[in-house]
């Protein structure tokens, strides 16, 4: 139940179907955000200091692949789970990061829904199975996922 | 390659074998933390409001799942990771969020070594599987993950 009075069309559980794709992107990634993520979560050299990671194998500073999953969440959020009745997620099943994110790229994330099913226990919500491709700017795929929301199930007289 | 000059041993893939248990614990989370990543990443309501949280189905502020998972990564950074030389990690191949993470709570996170395989493409460094079991200062299991890290060989030579 989201106490939010929201000005946009409700997403629910119906509005995912099989085989629908939702496309979104990123501003540029900043090297700044980069350190500051890294710096707080995953400090390894080559996310948090610049000179020493233009040394790696990396050839300079790359993204904590953890902060990457954070900005597609984000992406997620503003094109339509803040506007969706979510009952959050059990998990994902597959993440893979494929190459590189590093600072001024802009992210690419097409998200396909690949099933979905009504809960057989809770009948008033549902379940989305869905595959995220991120790409950058180049058109290379930097990441994938696979992972489950739960959704509300549109309940008659509700509001569109 | 870290430029780091560590003053602890360092870690090896040898030093990561199938059976092997690592612990961890992490200080108590604060509200202001878990409202701080979620505006960030993910602002759903329950992550960022603790008075709408309350009337949620969570019946309080709770910690969005990639929180989780980021204090859980810079848990394993400090205990061995920043003094190994890392060569990143492809991927996860499942995360199951099992239960609320709230303010106050305090993680431990158990990492077991599954399988430790070298490479055959670079035999100068090994993949080791790992499971995450992560719980609350109750003992209940919050969260789980299964992925792969890369790391170096120990080298003939190198400082132990």
């Amino acid at each position: 139940m989201s106490h939010r009075k929201p000005a946009h069309k409700r997403y629910y559980f119906e509005d995912f179907s099989p085989g629908d794709v939702w496309e979104m992107e990123s501003p540029p990634i900043s090297k700044q955000e980069i350190i500051d993520f890294a710096s707080r979560f995953d400090p390894q050299y080559f996310h948090t200091d610049e000179e020493a990671a233009s040394h790696s194998p990396y050839g300079g500073l790359i993204a904590s692949g953890w902060h990457t999953v954070s900005l597609c969440m984000r992406m997620i959020c503003d094109r339509y789970l803040l506007n969706a009745v979510s009952h959050g997620s059990p998990g994902v099943s597959q993440i893979r990061w494929l190459r590189p994110v590093r600072p001024g790229d802009r992210l690419k994330l097409r998200l396909t829904v690949l099933e979905s099913k009504i809960s057989r226990s809770k009948p008033d919500r549902g379940s989305v199975m869905h595959r995220w491709e991120v790409f950058n700017q180049g058109g290379e795929m930097v990441m994938s996922l696979e992972g489950v929301g739960i959704l509300a199930r549109r309940q008659h007289g509700a509001p569109a």
